[in-house]
């Protein structure tokens, strides 16, 4: 089984070539000084040269043996503590984050790729750092100067590590029935009492210490609040001088045993007068909650984006290997007694619709990743435009490159037969691995609602329009590509916009549209943008030295535009059916 | 949990009002005797009983204990013997099975519900009585009188297990490259040399005897022959007088690790000159196994259809007790703090996306069966008619039921959030359990391929459009249903005939189009038709007493036809791009 190999040829090609991310970065002051592209390809190769050769090879390992829990403590599988000291070491945790406090202040738009290729490596490794980095970003966002002095350093240099704690088993997408009670003490802080579940890392033995982002529910005299508030509850109380203290109230109920990612420690937690901090205002839990999920969301997103790689690496390697049949078209056939997978375009088909979602996600995430930097360190009408954006795409990314996540580590797993289905080849366990993906941070879901619910049919549509006519202002402006597929996707533009419109209209008068139409909306949005960002590489390509490198994205553009993309034409057909036929069945006939 | 509940109401109407079973087993001799409805009714009825309560009560720990394999020897997991023996006892293996040799000789169209409700119950489980009707079903009809009379009546008495052993590592999809080497002996016996891998069932600790149906080629002067043949090797020698003799050289070289379905042991296979008899001729080995394996294609089939319909149960009673959120539509109000899952719209998209499958699915899979009942025990041209169905129905039953059903289980998974990941609600089981149906016994591209590529193309499209006048004259002359609905399912057969004859046409200049298209038009055909069993049940659906169950037949064909089967006309246009597309990268540009 060959290893997993970080795609920084396209990852270059996307900064240099599609997006020109410098440029992008030096307008922006906070970046303008450490980020150019020199500095960015090195961290890419410095984060491949670990993901590959350190982590990548703990992973099938860490699926077998998966974390363990006795006596009270959680265990990781061997080998991931030692490298997520040599992560911390290198600075990987606060790569994003702020350098006042110890971070490297890089651009999100770099970090959505050291994100994939964390992801490519282990699904269940990178979800340490990632909600580490996660954690500190809600802290520095909305944390008292003293928490953000007391616990940024030691978080973004792995010492500590993070975790975020909504779920309890009444309170799962709704947690408005969360019953986490928080009791302010004489000296500001609060003791913290209430259980947690699926908590990811919400114990281990990587670091130090675990700081805990906590939602829960201020006791008043009438009962808990109506309003969710959030706190910060370390596992080991932490001395004004920034040494370990006492163990807090802290404690690890049980692990989940799941499906797969198994690398990852998911906890139950309970918390019994718990010391906690406000962070932010009291019953303003969930809005400073949420800084930190769009950063995680587009990260789980990267989840779905890096287990896709990793299945499109595993299935082409084996399918150029494994000899079986023969080539149907006598010119593609070896003369030897079998030809290799990829003469049969069944499997080619397979791989295709891998690679075509891949390389478009990859450059969805960096584009992304850009309107978040211009959103939080750019200016004016750019930032907010940028901002406006990052409400749409953010939900998209989550749960559309997820979606299609798992639709490609399943295509994947298929290519190899019935070793797909054997657990030592590794093509299932991403299946395994990434499936959560789909359902954490929000369900998709919930995703969808908050696409089409929150932010486009509350928007009048007026954001989805503007972003859709300037994609489509720019595809109308490209001067490479092939005119057939420009018309495709202008087409699927236009298409999409009549449907939002007719949505936003629609929806006034049905109130289960929305909830009925939103998967396909957020479907039809993700096939028809993977087709904008096609023909946006495919239009600079040529500007790549490697000829051959522009052909396959001229190839795979054309595969992408005819047989993936029409997918969002379907999916606008379904919405035009409307909420009816899924209404109509009483509750109780199901 | 719920457990699994056979779905009895669905299956005594397909039976009576849909398909009128009695008078179709009147009309043929083998079954007018034995086969009425009152009869099949009762035999359901007791195979509910017995999986419901016996078998599927072993599921989830079967799972977690898996198959062990120990000092060669092979161990179910616990309760699995005991179960295996109430089945064995309740003649329940040879239900199908040749009444001559101690079968009960009930027709196949009854076998497919039985079927779904032993995978229903436990895909693992419900495998090995499967594979051991299988392995009858090859010897009754290639074996000779005495192999017959020497292995069958202890096959359909449960006694002794089957396995059919055809993969080798290097050949899998491509059987014509087996090693596994046949030598004549002065007896005419053969003894048997190679090594087998993926064999389910290979070994076990159910029955006294393990009868392996092995894949191998005859020694010659010049090496193996080119033809492969078929033999029939125990894994205990039989004495003439049909008693256990001295152990053969079949033994047992591991079992595998493997994604889900783990209480079915999956064994390599080692033959080391052990004793084998030829079934059939020499060198139609293939076309005996087919024997076999066209009845088991369907049981797998099946497996996708049975895990989808557990999945469906398991996620409605969850989304009916689960409250969360309150309903977008306030006359769907309860007035409490949470509303059950069942008001909102994208859970309701999720379980009528599965109920509209597994109802279709059933009715599609009673058609089948009913088309082998006639083409093995009628006579003259109907015999002939059903047989050219078989051929084209068969890996559509493979194929798209079991790529449903691993839909199906991911949606169903997907409607308990967190839950489904979490092990121990058994959500997350049957997406792993099901995955391997869509690749063993040929995978689902394979399938795509005997389709188009041997029973269409190859047949110059007479049997598809044959078959396709009949359902669209079925469709036409319906009195009872949506003229909407009846619309919507012409259209889309005129469409999918229109597409098969261009296909056809097509291909002779395209030596690639068919591998290309092969399953784009599988699910075409397989969402085509699922419309068409539909309508069928629409338009009788009043003929039952329940109103009740006629109104939701009837608002969920509406769900079917506006949401489901538009992804027909989605298929058919990806097929309209042609072979180009897939064709053109290079192959060492993957």
């Amino acid at each position: 089984m060959k290893g997993y190999k970080a795609p920084l040829a396209d990852m270059r090609f996307l900064l240099e070539q599609v997006f020109d991310a410098q440029n992008e970065w030096q307008q922006l002051p906070a970046f303008a000084e450490m980020a150019d592209l020199e500095t960015a390809v090195a961290v890419l190769e410095e984060s491949a040269k670990l993901n590959e050769q350190v982590v990548a090879p703990l992973d099938r390992n860490a699926d077998e043996q998966g974390v363990s829990f006795e006596n009270g403590i959680v265990k990781t599988p061997d080998g991931f503590a030692d490298a997520y000291g040599q992560f911390a070491e290198g600075g990987w945790i606060g790569l994003c984050g702020n350098p006042e406090f110890g971070g490297m202040g890089m651009p999100k738009s770099l970090g959505v790729l050291t994100d994939e290729i964390g992801y490519g490596a282990s699904n269940a490794f990178q979800l340490y750092g990632s909600l580490t980095a996660g954690a500190a970003l809600c802290i520095n966002a909305h944390g008292s100067d003293e928490l953000k002095e007391k616990f940024l350093p030691s978080l973004y240099s792995g010492a500590w590590t993070g975790a975020m704690d909504m779920t309890e088993p009444q309170a799962g997408s709704d947690l408005r029935g969360i019953r986490t009670k928080a009791e302010i003490q004489d000296n500001g802080s609060y003791k913290i009492s209430g259980s947690k579940i699926f908590i990811t890392s919400g114990d281990n033995d990587l670091g130090e210490n675990v700081v805990h982002l906590v939602l829960a529910k201020i006791a008043t005299d009438k009962g808990l609040s109506k309003n969710i508030s959030l706190f910060l509850v370390p596992k080991i109380l932490v001395n004004d001088d920034g040494s370990l203290g006492d163990a807090n109230g802290v404690s690890v109920g049980s692990i989940e045993h799941k499906m797969g990612l198994k690398g990852s420690a998911t906890c139950v937690m309970n918390y019994d007068d718990a010391e906690g901090y406000l962070i932010g205002q009291e019953g303003r839990g969930l809005a400073a909650m949420f800084t930190m999920m769009n950063y995680e969301r587009v990260s789980i997103g990267i989840q779905g984006l890096g287990a896709s790689e990793m299945a499109y690496q595993l299935a082409a390697e084996y399918a150029k290997e494994r000899r079986q049949g023969v080539a149907a078209d006598k010119s593609m056939r070896s003369g030897e007694f079998n030809d290799s997978l990829l003469v049969h375009g069944d499997v080619r088909r397979m791989l295709l619709n891998i690679r075509s979602l891949n390389e478009a996600g990859r450059a969805f995430a960096v584009h992304t990743g850009l309107q978040l930097d211009i959103a939080n360190y750019g200016e004016g009408e750019a930032a907010e435009w940028a901002g406006a954006q990052v409400g749409l795409l953010t939900p998209l990314a989550k749960a559309f490159l997820t979606d299609r996540g798992l639709d490609s580590t399943v295509a994947g797993q298929q290519v190899f037969g019935g070793h797909g289905f054997i657990r030592e080849w590794g093509a299932e366990q991403l299946v395994r691995d990434c499936r959560i993906a789909q359902i954490y941070e929000g369900t998709n879901g919930i995703q969808a609602l908050d696409l089409l619910g929150r932010k486009v049919v509350a928007n009048r549509g007026e954001n989805m329009k503007r972003l859709l006519e300037q994609f489509s202002a720019e595809t109308s402006a490209m001067t490479n590509v092939d005119a057939g597929h420009k018309d495709s996707v202008l087409t699927a533009f236009a298409e999409l916009q009549g449907a939002t419109a007719e949505l936003v209209d629609a929806a006034r008068n049905d109130a289960n549209l929305v909830n009925c139409a939103a998967v396909d909306y957020l479907n039809a949005v993700g096939y028809t943008l993977f087709g904008y960002f096609w023909l946006r590489m495919c239009n600079v390509a040529d500007e790549q030295a490697d000829e051959q490198f522009a052909s396959d994205k001229r190839l795979v553009t054309d595969y992408y535009v005819k047989r993936v993309m029409p997918l969002a034409a379907h999916h606008l057909r379904l919405i035009s059916t409307g909420a009816g036929a899924t209404m109509a069945l009483e509750l109780d006939r199901f």
